[in-house]
Formats: structure tokens, sequence, C-alpha cells
């Protein structure tokens, strides 16, 4: 079975039709349920010796044990505790026996089977048929959980009929004492080992009739664990006996049974830790797992079914996104935001691991991906969500002051990974050496008090985590001869090249942090005088100290290629060899798997394209022209082995009008693991990319922006989808937002507080507003605003007089020189052209001597240029030209030539063109797409809407790179997104028709 | 007592005068004895209940036991196997009892003690006298010998004398079966952490009378091992019992004893291992040690320690160094030429560990410590081991190939670290990074066959290494767009940096290979071509390759900063911070042990100066000047944390003539381990900084270079030192040198084959011939060649019209400026002179305007310049050069100002000079001594031989920096070796006073 087959498209569930062995463990990471608290995979419930348990897993977020960390070669402030989430013991096992048969998928015939999870509901159910081996026959349903409202509780509810032969059903609900690793011990850095030691100590256990109490606590962490179990029988189930093994206690239930019969029984767990308590010596006291369970008990498991509906439905409302006209992507979109909202901890004390609560990869650790792809989804949809993940880091900043410390830096150094708050990276090249963390986390911060206005949060925690930031950085970095601010040996989000000097995403980023700091400081400062002297009296900020951080951030520096116009990804980036791809075997990908870190640090190869990634995040500050560049240079080197990467690729190709890749890599984070792309689900879903998935939608394909205050969208909808619908909270309000191929609809669906709702937006550069009641509606029509001329071969063809110049160059000093070979010359710059040409022929120049021949070559070509007259204008162009005008449709020529003022004079054109492009203003020619962005620009068109007309393949490349419609005429440009063979077939209404087409 | 004064003066000897407990690791260290197989600790032979054990070891060179690496985060070609020297069973152990009472130092009073380690006997030995605490008095006097000629075998002597008391004496000695690690476990880097597992089993044993024999064999590394100990009471002493226990088996002798009587006992060990005999299955043969040990027994203990004693006498008169007038530096100098001689692996199957055979510390690696350290000592004293140590490498080729496709390269990569020829590093930023290993291998080739003449070593072994190293490099390296070779992603010598591009050490030593490999392959083809065929189609060398090899030798990259003027140790270094000595305390060093690598990482900070290093050992390709810069640059940023470095400092410093600094440097090498300067010889002593003090004292203090063919020597003895004599092969030769504050002798000692023996010799720069029976005596003295004159305030006083026209520009513009401001512009050039003019007056100008206003000054100074005539010359200068003429000795001017040969010839003195330097080619102006040491250079005198004449203080620094007699004229000058008040007080007789006293 296909992957992608492997679940009905359902748009509300996942549904899995058959049983199969082989997928037990991913299957087991797909249907995890949990509610940011608890979270247990999709562990089959029945006995461990029928079918193996390397698919179960019940976790508590942020409940860990730790071990010493092993090094083979240790070093000074190398982190020397190893800290796992624990696979808790398991106290979810329920046996079935047919008389003497015990139930097994494993065995006898599966005649029915369907396990959901239904994701409207918050439940995960299942239903079967099965037949024993000696012919007995049962339905089995079964339900899980794991209650939104009750974190500490959750049900398992299990119903079964005797369909024909059993005569005796017996049930046997088993707890199991000690905690068990599945993690993976094949050496793939992104699982991580299991203990030595025993991790989970039992202190206490009491029996109470159906009910159980444990009480354990981890062998090093110092973390107490309290659970509890309650079995409700119902039907005539008696329990008939209790077997309190060492290892494991047995609860069994029996009922005599006549055919067709249907017998109930509810399994009720609940956990407490002592994170979340504060009793004193950690004890957890019995009297609160007693009355989770009783209120359970005697609300009842409709009860808490219906609950767990209700809050699903107060969920969808918010955060749903829907897309029209694809139901295995809605489905996809709503399994990932639905795994966020099952993972992410609510309680300030836990936060979301890499890969929520649904395995064991990473180790249960948080990362920057928190802040970079979760935050800013619960920002939008639940801002409470993502103040407590903020919270959490407040309260972790104690330990971020310690590592500074022991880096030898000032302020806080948050840990690239960790649970409970102290680093636990035991490779710091790709772990410590992130300090980009710091910056991630001041972002996040950012992000959740712009979307919800929450000021508060700012003198609660948000400006101490700011402040001690700010100083990590201005002690990390310094301030150069030049007055630059320079940061050196970090490693930036891309793990494919550690410790660098100024990474253009930490730079950037730590830019971003400080500027924040001091606007905060400055806004609290004067918004309350009193709580400031306070903070800065306790805080030490000393005099001149946020001027500093100011000054470097405006002083950052921003390591630039000037000669290929692109951001480098550091200083030494640009010197490196490009990877060598076409050598490079499929099978030896992932290459971190496959080639020793040294050989990978040595190359120009991205895991994941963080100078893009920059781009995106503090995209105010960049022009669209260095955003195309930067954009094409790290794309083609860019792996995608980080399941992080293709949302962000998504993003910025959206931004840039490359629709079609936009939805290619949209469609690699969107069913990431239903589909286990990266084949390795097993470990866990992956909570980055999921976050990364809502992004895509909405900054991406609905180009929503918040930087800096004003929103904006800029929507372009996939051809495939009928729509695309989300909501936003925007401050008190909640915007909701329907883009259609027609239209774009924007309302305000609600607010928090009572008054009158008013909403400024930009859509595609143009305000709208949007009132209460008043929802406003913007067409979504592409239209034709714009058309960009080439000269040569479109306007005019002076080409035959290129050709000539040339050719008497060439003949003069006996230069190979042909009709065929000028034209590869086409679109191609005069030096490029001398290149060339001199290639053909062997020669080498110095540069001295190529610059006079190109200048020699140009004054040829202009005594030939002198003889142009308006009869040279090719056929159609004039009334092209006319048509356009009458039609409001702008017009510009963008021709490299700097001979252009001048033929366009004696072509008599002069007026003909709303703009007349200096080639001398151009930093690189075609195929870069700047004089066309620059044209746009500059005509105050967006490039969506614009045409560009060309002859040349150069020309055409840099018309689609620039994100506009291209037309080509002639043979060399038939690439276009329109190709005519000559100019007369040029009209306005086949131009507008072919624009409308695409 | 202090550490320095430990141990008695004694030229031959190291004695321990009196018994401390404290100091037993220390010790045990530094009284280790070995043979390059079999190595022992000095621990005491006395019962282990009785005084602890962690002193003792006992160690096959080669013999480790392996097991798994671990690592927090693995990647892709991480080691998987630790490797580690193994402490073998403790077979030394013999208690003895005085009736019922045990001996032991710990108790009782130690009435005489002395432990000597004869360094000329090769013996260990011990006298003591013992009181027991119930009054017994006995005289034990033991004598331990690892025969050099029988490699297998150790003798432990015993002689016990009953002074009083006593009346049955009982002697036991224990065999242990367990092999115990005693490294360390404390978070030090360069120890290691023992094994989890049982490193040791044993597979037999068997008791045999008065002997034991074992096999044994180690769990993972597949190793076996076969030992045996023979017992030969003498005096009456009887075998009386066996108890043959599980882990250790007693063999019991008494004796009935009277007042005054002698007891003897000896004890043989022998040792095999499955590593140098290759029986099938490993064993080791129990005939092989039973043979061994009859031998000994029947030629018995005393014919043993003469062939010891015969042996060293050979040993030391090829390898003694011999300093007059130090006995503590020559005791120290002897000690660790024997502890080279006691640890080098003689037979190809094992090298020269970290630590030698002294202590389990670096786990017995293998690093390049060999190559560059230890073989430049043995190639030129006992050329057949050097050769044994690369045969070693060569026997390893086969792991070296298989990293290197691991690596993703061509060729072979070395391991950093390893005993079996595995990479053993698991850290690899300091480790598998560290590619310079293959290019040390490649210069301790070179530097061996150069020494010995040995080409049939490059056919059996060394072209193919060369070979295959210098396929590494070109598949490593690449060359750019500009045709420079460059490599990147490594780490040099100098570990606090890591992972940088393009290590100028890492670069020039690969150059080095690259080279070297090229010549060999020619000159093996041309002289034997069947052989070379062969060659060529066993390694497949294809067409074009040594020309590869060639060109990425010659296009080799080498960082090298333009503003400084000096090579860069990396593409990054020189845009690092650097380390903030002021604020690091004493106790943070060694920072490796105190800063997180990343910290270090960040800072231009050094471990242990790599580029000085580079410059040493390719030597020939850099310019005095150049050596200069560099080691100015990188000294003071050096913090020594190596052992390897003060070595290579006093060798540098030597050859620029800083002759305190080099002493200072070569102080801290010379008895590192006897003063256990590094406080941590309790892990084993330092062998590489062993072979770096014999380096200093040739290379260094001697001067002798041997780069190209050419043997040279620039001797420089230090005051304190009456003599320093050595003898160094010569090919078939031995040349002896003998240098003293007079004359420098050199002789031809001996010669392989019969023949005149002749060599040329370059001593000083003069062609020196020595023949057999006809030494060659050289002057040693100093004598005045040249002085070098500064022109402004020595030759004429031009201040004056210097301060008028600066006087003038600052009138003119209103800047502040004042006589006194004016005295410390002296020396200075004219735009710096401007700078701190505007710098008072805290004003800034651009670029161009600063460089007018100097223009401005300057023409204001030439019109000044006019006015100068003859009489402006200072007084006594005339008579002073007339004086020198006459003396033979020759004089430049070297002045600063592009003014200088106006001024000259206005002061009628064109011809007075016989060098005029012009500014405009210098580089950099003074406190640099490039015009200086030009000046020297272009007169073809030695910078020792010249005095230079300046009045400005950064002058009298650059005259000091370019390793000349410096003279200095009025009050900024009176830093100089000879200060006068003014120019009358010089002349030619004081001159020559004052250079001969310094």
């Amino acid at each position: 079975m296909k992957k992608a087959e492997r679940f009905l498209p359902e748009e509300w569930r996942i549904t899995e039709q058959e049983y199969c062995k082989d997928v037990l463990e991913e299957y087991a990471s797909i249907f995890f349920t949990g509610n940011g608290y608890l979270g247990m995979r999709g562990g089959l419930a029945e006995a461990i010796g029928c079918i193996g348990n390397s698919h179960k897993g019940t976790f508590i977020n942020g409940f860990y044990e730790s071990s010493p960390q092993v090094y083979g070669e240790a070093a000074f402030g190398f982190p020397e505790e190893r800290q796992a989430m624990l696979n808790l013991p398991d106290l979810t096992e329920v046996g079935l026996w047919l008389d003497d048969e015990q139930f097994c998928l494993d065995r006898g015939v599966v005649r029915e089977y369907r396990r959901s999870l239904l994701m409207d509901e918050g439940l995960l159910s299942r239903e079967l048929v099965w037949e024993s081996p000696e012919g007995r026959l049962i339905r089995l349903e079964s339900l899980r959980c794991i209650s939104f409202d009750r974190p500490h509780l959750a049900l398992l509810r299990f119903c079964i009929s005797n369909i024909s032969n059993t005569k005796r059903l017996r049930l046997v609900s088993s707890c199991h004492m000690s905690a068990v690793s599945h993690r993976n011990l094949k050496s793939d850095p992104r699982t991580g080992a299991g203990f030595v030691h025993d991790p989970l100590q039992t202190i206490d256990r009491r029996i109470d009739g159906d009910r159980l109490y444990i009480h354990q606590q981890t062998a090093r962490s110092g973390l107490h664990l309290g659970a509890g179990v309650a079995h409700v029988p119902f039907s005539g189930f008696k329990h008939v006996d209790t077997v309190p093994g060492l290892e494991r206690i047995d609860f069994v239930y029996e009922v005599e049974t006549n055919r067709g019969q249907t017998f109930e029984f509810d399994k009720y767990i609940s956990y407490f830790s002592s994170i979340e308590t504060d009793w004193p010596d950690r004890q957890i006291p019995l009297s609160l797992i007693r009355g989770e369970l009783s209120r359970a008990e005697s609300d009842g498991g409709q009860l808490i079914i219906e609950e767990q509906r209700s809050h699903l439905a107060r969920f969808w409302e918010a955060a749903d996104v829907v897309i029209e006209g694809d139901p295995l992507l809605q489905q996809g979109i709503r399994y990932n935001l639905f795994a966020l909202y099952q993972s992410a901890g609510r309680d300030g004390m836990r936060n979301t691991a890499a890969k929520g609560l649904s395995g064991e990869g990473y180790e249960g650790h948080y990362f920057w991906d928190t802040e970079i792809f979760v935050i800013p989804f619960f920002a939008r949809t639940f801002p409470i969500i993502a103040r407590k993940l903020l919270e959490y880091r407040f309260n972790i900043l104690g330990h971020a002051r310690a590592r500074a410390e022991v880096l030898s830096e000032k302020g806080a150094l948050y840990p690239w990974r960790t649970i409970n708050g102290v680093e636990a990276s035991a490779y710091f090249p790709a772990g410590t050496a992130q300090y980009h963390i710091n910056a991630d986390i001041a972002y996040g911060i950012q992000k959740y008090v712009e979307a919800s206005g929450d000021e508060d949060a700012l003198q609660e925690f948000g400006a101490e985590i700011l402040v001690e930031t700010s100083r990590l950085w201005t002690s990390l970095g310094f301030f150069t001869d030049d007055g630059e601010f320079r940061i050196n040996c970090v490693t930036g989000p891309d793990e494919y090249t550690a410790m660098v000097n100024n990474n253009y995403f930490t730079n950037i980023m730590a830019a971003g942090n400080l500027k924040y700091a001091c606007e905060v400081i400055a806004k609290l400062r004067s918004a309350d005088p009193a709580w400031y002297t306070d903070f800065a009296s306790r805080l030490k900020i000393a005099d001149g100290e946020p001027e500093l951080w100011l000054k470097a951030s405006e002083e950052m520096y921003l390591p630039y290629d000037s000669s290929l116009c692109v951001h480098a990804q550091d200083d030494s980036f640009m010197r490196k060899q490009r990877w060598d791809f076409s050598t490079t075997p499929e099978e030896r990908y992932p290459l971190l798997l496959n080639y020793h870190p040294l050989v990978i640090y040595r190359h120009q190869v991205l895991k994941q394209p963080d100078v893009v990634l920059a781009n995106f995040l503090q995209g105010g500050r960049f022009t669209r022209i260095q955003k195309i560049r930067d954009f094409d240079y790290y794309n083609p080197i860019t792996t995608g082995d980080s399941s992080l990467a293709p949302c962000i690729q998504s993003i910025m190709a959206a931004e840039l009008d490359r629709l079609d890749d936009a939805y290619n890599y949209f469609m690699k984070t969107a069913r990431m693991d239903l589909d286990d792309i990266n084949s390795n689900v097993a470990d866990g879903v992956h909570i980055a990319s999921m976050g990364g998935t809502w992004l895509s939608l909405v900054y991406g394909f609905a180009g929503f922006r918040d930087n800096g205050g004003v929103l904006s969208f800029s929507p372009r909808l996939p051809a495939s989808w009928k729509s695309l619908s989300f909501r936003l909270r925007i401050r008190n309000m909640i915007l909701s937002v329907k883009i259609d191929h027609d239209l774009t609809e924007y309302s305000i669906a609600g607010a928090e507080s009572g008054g009158a709702c008013r909403l400024e937006i930009r859509h595609r550069g143009t305000m709208v507003t949007v009132e209460s009641g008043i929802p406003a509606g913007v067409s979504m029509k592409r239209e034709l605003k714009a058309v960009i001329f080439d000269l040569d071969g479109v306007v005019t063809d002076t080409s035959e007089f290129h050709y000539r110049a040339w050719k008497r160059l060439a003949d003069e000093r006996g230069y190979v020189f042909t009709r065929e070979m000028n034209e590869k010359l086409r679109g191609i710059g005069r030096l490029e052209s001398l290149d060339i040409i001199l290639e053909q022929s062997g020669i080498s120049l110095s540069a001295q001597e190529r610059f006079e021949q190109g200048e020699l070559k140009n004054s040829y070509y202009k005594e030939l240029l002198k003889t142009i007259r308006p009869e040279n204008v090719l056929p159609g162009i004039h009334s092209l030209l006319k048509e356009l005008r009458a039609a409001g449709i702008k017009t510009a020529l963008a021709s490299a030539s700097r001979n252009a003022p001048e033929v366009i004079e004696r072509l008599g054109m002069s007026g003909d063109f709303d703009l007349i492009m200096d080639a001398a203003a151009v930093e690189r020619g075609k195929p870069d797409p700047e004089i066309f962005v620059s044209a746009a620009e500059k005509l105050s068109v967006e490039e969506a809407d614009c045409a560009g007309i060309e002859d040349a393949a150069a020309g055409i490349e840099a018309i689609r790179s620039a994100g506009m419609f291209s037309v080509g005429v002639g043979p060399s440009a038939e690439a276009a997104d329109w190709a005519v063979g000559a100019t007369e077939e040029l009209t306005v209404s086949r131009l507008v028709q072919e624009f409308g087409r695409r």
C-alpha cells in the first residue's frame, strides 16, 4: 500500500482500515493522544506477551530522568547530565480471554478492523471483529480519551460483544511498575540512548478494591510520580482476583456470557507529578489521585467524552484552516494542528517537545522549534498557550543565567535542548553553539505580544528575558575598530555548517532581539516609571546599557557577497566548495547519516536554509530583489534533510510568486507524518514541521505579514484549491479570512471585549477596512497592470548591428565569429559576449585588453546605431503600446543596454513608455531579475500584475524569476508562459487573455 | 621541598633521598624503566595491602584493550571503539616478613633511603635501612633491569641483610591475574577513563616449581598475552609454599637467619604478546617464555646487568648531549634522552606513546609527537629506531586508507591518535580534523631519509606512504577559480582553534608533503624504472597525478595578513578578538580545563604556536623578517598550555637572536618532568617535550639546519653554559660538535663504512670543511662587522625642522602643538604623527584630507631642509664613520624618511656610507625591524654582528627585534644595550668594547 493511501481521505478523521503488524510503531506515533500534560502513543491495549510492546508509550510532558552524560573526550562546560522524557510504566494494558483463548490479533482471523483518530472529538476509537483459532467470534469496540478539561485523567473504554461461541469472558487489566525506554539504539543522532539504570523506583503501591495507587520516584532526577487506576466494570463483570506481582499487578474480571451479549468496561488512569505540585518533600498526596478518579467515576465516561467534544469544538472554531478542493491535504492540515494542540504544555512548567507527546525521539527535549514554529500558531489562535510556553522560558531563566556564566558570558544563554532548563546537548558544535536560541525566544515574545496585545506579559516576564538575552549578545560579540558588531564562533540553524563567524541568521536575529529589548525597555520606562525603577535596580541595568544594545543592533555586521549580491550564510561560507549533488546517490540522504561532519561542514550544502528563514523572520528589512537572489542561491544547495526546511522554502517561494515551488514544498510538510515522508515517524511526529504547515498557509499562501504593526495579506491560491479559510487572533479581535480564486473576504468573527471593532488591513498593497458586521471582499483576480519591454528583439532588432559590430572586431583580429554564434549572444552582456567569442578562438586577454576590445565593439555598434530610424520599430509594437496606454496598462522599457535611451530617441519613441529603466543603476544583468523587479517597483505595480516581453532565454528567466508573466518572442524565448513567433502577434486582447489564463 | 630540589644534581643519576608517600605517583612516572617493548612504572615492589598500588604499572607498548566509544550524540564516521594501553596484571610484587612483622615503609622507621635511576647503566636501584616497630633492623637493596638486549625480559634483584633481631626471613613473590586501570577519573581530557568490563581473561595458568606461566587474552581487542615468572632464590632461601589464589598466586620462600647475614633473590619476568608473534590462533607458545626464562637463569643476573651497561654505553656514545656549567640542566637533558630511548618501539609493530612507557595518560596512544618531536632525534642518533617507527606507519597504512574512505577522501588519512592503526579520537574537532598528521608523517620520512641516506626505505615503504598521503591532500583541498589550492575545515596543531579554513601550518606542511612525494617519485622513477613500473601499476598512479600534487604544492594558499605583514594562522584568525590575558587569573590556566571550547575558539589565543612551528619546520621558505614578525605576533598570545610549545618557541627565539627568550623557554622543557612543571607527571612523562629538548639544543642553540641538503650551524651559547657538545649522524658519518664561548669544533667521530670522510658545513654563513682526523675549529666570537645609523637625531638633527613644519601646519589650522608633543613624534612616521596631533585636538579628518595635510607638512619640512648644510652633521659622526671604514666595519644609513637621500646630499655625506637604505622599499616602519634586517642582508652581515644606532625608543625596539646590538643616543633611547648622552661619545673603540661585552 502506498503510504499516501493508507488512510481514508476523511477530513476529520485518520482511519486505519486493516490491522497490520508491520506498521505498529509508525501508527503508534500517528495515533498518539494527549492534552499537553499527559500523552499516550497509539499502542494497542492488548497484553504484551501477545504482540510485542514497542509501540506503547505513556508520557508526562517534562517528566524526565537524568543519567551521566558520557564523553570520549570531555571538556570544560560540557553538560554533565543527560535528560530524557520517561516512558512511564504501562497502565493501559487490558487483556481478554474468550474462555481459555486469549484475544490476539496476530492469531485467528481479523474479520473487521477500523481504528480512527477522531480529530473533531478528541478521541481515538477502534472497532474490530475477531474470530479466534477455535472459532469464537467477538466484536471489540474501544475508545481512548485523554481529557483536555481534566489534564490528569485518561479514560479507556471497552465494549465487548460475544457474537458467538464464547461462554466466559475474562478481562485482565494489567498495571506495570517499570519504565521501559524504546528509544532507538541505532546510531541515529536524532534519537537517543536508553538508560543503563532502572530510572523509576516504586516507593509505595496500594491496592484498594478496583483501584491501584502507585507512588514512584526517579532514581537520579529527583522527580516524584503519583498514578492511580480505577476499574469500572459494567454489565455483570465481576472482580474475581487481584494478582500483585512485583513487576505487574493484574486486576481480573470475569463474566458468564451468552451469544449476542455485550459487556462494557471503563478504565480510568490518573497521573500527578512533583513538577506541577509543590507539596513538601515532593510527595504526591494520595487524596489528589483518589479525588481525580472519584470525580471521573461519579461523572461517568459519557460526560467526560461529551466534555471532550465541546472542548474540541472550541479549538477548531479558533484554529481550523479549511482548504476546499483537496481532502487529503485538508486531513493533513487538521492532523497537524490537532497534534500541536495535543502536545503543547499549558502550565508554564513544561513546553512543547520536538516530537510532542508522540514518542521518545529527541528524548522529549524542547528546542527553538517552540518559538519559531509553534508559538506563531498559538499566538494567533490560542494566545494563552503561547503565553504559557513563554512562561516556561521565564521559569528556566535561572538556569540560562548560570549557563551564560559557564560559557564566560554575561546575561543568560538558553539551552539548545533541555527538559528541566539545564543544557542537555551532548555535541556542542550543533548544540550550545546555537546561541541563536536566545534570539528565537525573544522573537517568540515579540510575536506573542504583538498578536495578543498582552503587554502585561512584558512586565511579568518578557522584559526580564529580553534584558538577559541582550546582555548575552553584547558580551558574546564585539565592536571592531570599524565599529561593526560581530559575533564569532556560533552555529546557525543550518547544522550542516558549524562554529562559524557571523552567521547571518544569528546576527540578524540577535539584532532583532537587541532592538526589541530597547523598544520594550523604553516603552515600559515611560509607561510605568515606578515599575521600571524597581526593575532596573533589580536587574542592575547600567546607565547606557540599552543604548549599547541598540548600537550593537544597528551596527550588526551582516555578511554579504558583493560579487554575487547575496547574503553570505557566514564569513567563510562563500569560499567553500559546493556539494556535488550529481555524484551523491539517493541512499546517502540524509547526509548527516551518511557523511562525516567534517565532510559536510567543508561544503556548501544546507540541512535547512537559514538565510532564507532569516529573510522571512526579519522580512521587513530586505528588498524583494535581495530575497530573490538569496532564495535562488540557497535553494539549490538545500537538501531539506531537516523537516524544518520545506515550510520555510514554501513561504518564501510564495512571497516571490513562485507558486509551483511554494505548493510542492508545502505538500512535503502538510502530510509529512501521515505519509511518513522522512521514514522516521516511528520515533514520533514532527512538531515544528506541523507548525510550519500553518505558517505556510497563513504566511505563505495567504501572504500574511505582521512585522512592525501593519497587518498585510498578499494571497496566492494554488490552482487546485477552491478556497483557503482561517481565523486569526488580532489582539482582542478574531479576523476571519476566506480566500478563493475570485475574492478574499475579511470579516470580524468575534471580539473579546465589547465595543466596535475595526481593523485596517493592507491587501496586496491597498488598505482595506473591516468592521464588525461589515466584511470586506477584495478581488483576487490578477489584472495586467504593467508590461515591461526588452528593447532588442522586442521593440527593435539591433541584433544585425550587434552581429556586424562583432564581426568587424572579429575580422580585424582574426577571431572566429559566425551568425550562429551571434544567436547565442542574445541577452548576454558585452564583456560576457566577448568572452564567449574569445573562448571559441582559444584566446585569452588581459583585463585591460578585454575592456578595450569591448569598448571598440561598442563604438562600431554605436556607429551602426546612428543609422537606426523609426521604420526600424518591429511590427505591431507601436499599436501594442498605444492599446496598452488606452487600456490604462503601464509600460516600461527594461533593457540592459546603456545605448537604450539613444536607440529609443532615434526610433522616435521617447514618449511612448511610462518608464525607461536606467541600465547603469542595475547591479546585475539578466538572468538576474533586478531590472524587472525595479521597474515594477518604480511603476508601483506588484510583480504578479506585470508581464515582461523578451526575445532571449536569459530574459525569460529573469522575468520568471521576478514572479511576472513572461511573454517570449521568437525561437530563443519559447520557454515563456506565452510564446509568439513574432511581434506582430502581440495584441492587448491576446495578452490580457493569456495573462488571465495562467 | 621545592620541586627543583627534590633530586640531587647528579649528571648521570636521578636520586630520591628520602621515602615520601605523597609523591609515589609522580615518582612512579619519573622512575619508570622500559626498553621500547616492555615498560614498568617505578612502583615499589612491596605488597599492595601495605602501601596502596596506584603507582604501579606494567605495559607492553601497543598492547591494548578496546571498549565501545560512547557519544551523547554520535554521527557518521565517529570511531566506534576506544583503545587503551593495558596496565597488565602486576607480577613485580615481592613482600618481606621479618619473623611475623611485614616489611612496610609506612610503619616503623626508615633509617636510610636512596632510590636512583642509573641512566648510564640502565638500572633502577634502591637501598634502604628499615627498623620495624618491634625493633628488627634490615638493609634492603634492590635492582630493576628491563633489558634492552632482551626485550621480553625484566629482572628484579633483591638483597636483604639482617642487621639485627630477625630470626626468620620470609619472602613472598605475588603474581596478580587481573589488569587494573589507574587512569584518572577526573574530568581532564588529557587522561582517559577506565574500562567497565574486565579487560583481560585468563585462559591458562601453570605453576611449575619456582615458575609460573600465564596465558591471557583481552576481552574485546582479541590480543593474547603470555607471561612467565621465574624465581631464583640464593643464600639458603627455601621455597616453602605456593598459594594458587584465583586473583593472585603467591610463591613463598623462607630462610633462617643470624645477625649480619645477607640473602639474595632474583625474580625474572618475561612477556610475549600476539602482536609480535604470529603463531596460529594467536597462541603464545609456552616454549617461548620457558626459553627466555631459562636462558636468563642460566646466564644469570650479573651478566644481564653487564649487558645492560654496555648497551647504555653505546647509546650515550651516540646520543649524549653535554652541557658544561649547569649540572641540573645536564641531568634534565640526559633524563629526557634516556626516557625517549626507553619508550620508542623498535620492531615496526609499535610506536612511541605520548607518555612513553611511563603511564596511562593519553591512553597509551601514538600521535604526531613521534614524527615531529621524536624521529628527528633518533634520525640523527639511532636511525634504525627512526626507521622502525616509520615502518609502524607503513604497517597501519591499510587502516589509514579505510579511514580516508570513511571521510569521503582518496588516499590515506592517518589516525590522529591510535594504538592499532584505527582512529581512536573521540572528539573530532581536535582529533580527526587534524589532517596535518599526514604531512607530519611525510615530514618524518623526509627527515629520516635525509639524515640516514637510507633511500631503500623509500622503495620499501616511504614512497607508498607519500603517494597515499598526497592523494589525501589533493582530494581534501581544491583549486579555486584563481588557481589557488585551498584546504577547508581542518584543525591545526594549536587546538585552541578548531575546524578552520586554510590553517597555515596544515597548508604549508601539506605543500611539503606533496612536493617531497613528487621528488621521491621522480627520483625512484629514473633510478629504478622497473621497480617504478610495478609500483605505479600496483598503486594505480594515474598519468599526471604527481604533476597534480606538484601543482597543488606550488599553488598552496598561505593565509597572510597584509596590513600586519604576518602569516595568519587561518582564514578567520585575524578577525577574532584577542584573549584578554589581563583578566585571566593564574588558576584558570591551562585554559582548556577552565573555559568552554567555544570561548577559547572564539579568541586569538594559542595552546601552541603553530605558525611559528611551521616557520621552523619549513624554515627555508621564509625570510628572517617574516619569521620575526610571525614570532612577535604569536608569541604574546601563546599560553604554552601545551607541553609541545616552549621547545619550539625556544628554537625560533634562538634563530632570531633572542637569546634570553630562547634560554627561558628551553628551561621549561628541559626539566618539565623532573620538576613536574605542568603538575601532571603522575599520568606519565611528556615524550614530545623530551624530544623537543634535544631539538632546542641542536636546532636551537647550535642552530643546526638540515633543510635542502646543506647542513648549517649558527651556534649561540647561553652565557651561563661553559660548552655544549653532541654528536650527529650525517648519513654514514658521525659528526661531533663542541661549542664553547671561544670556539665551535667540528670533527668526524666515526663512520659506518670505511673510506675517507669529508663534510662541508656552513657555519654562520661560511663554509667549513671537516675531514676524518682533521677537525675544524671556528671562532665563536661575535665581531662587530657593520653599524647601521638612523639619520635623524644620530647623523644630523632635523627634529627642529620637523617641529617647525608641524608647528606651522598646526598654527594654520588651529591644532594644539607643543615642543613636548614634538618629542613624542621621534621615530614615528608622518601620517602616524599627524594622527597623534589630531587626536590631541580631538579632530578627525577624511583619508584624503589626512593625506593632503601630511603632504603639506612635508613640503614645509622640505623647504626647511633646503637650509641644511654640512655643519649640521652632529658632533663625532664624521670621525666615527671614518674610523669604522678604517677598521673595515661596514656602515649603512637606515632612515624611514624618504627625504634621507636629499638630506645626506646636503650634508655632503653621499660617499660616507656603504649603503643608504631605500625607505620606499620598506613595508613597515619602526618599531618593525625590517629596515635593519634588510640592511644587514644587503651588507651580507649576520644581525648578531651588527650594531644599530638610534635616538628614538621605536628605533631601539626595532634594532633589538632585529637581533642586533643597540646603541642609543639621548634621553629617549636609554633602553639600548649601550646608551650615550650625545653623539660625541660614540667612538669605534668604545663601540667595539661595548659590543663585545654583551
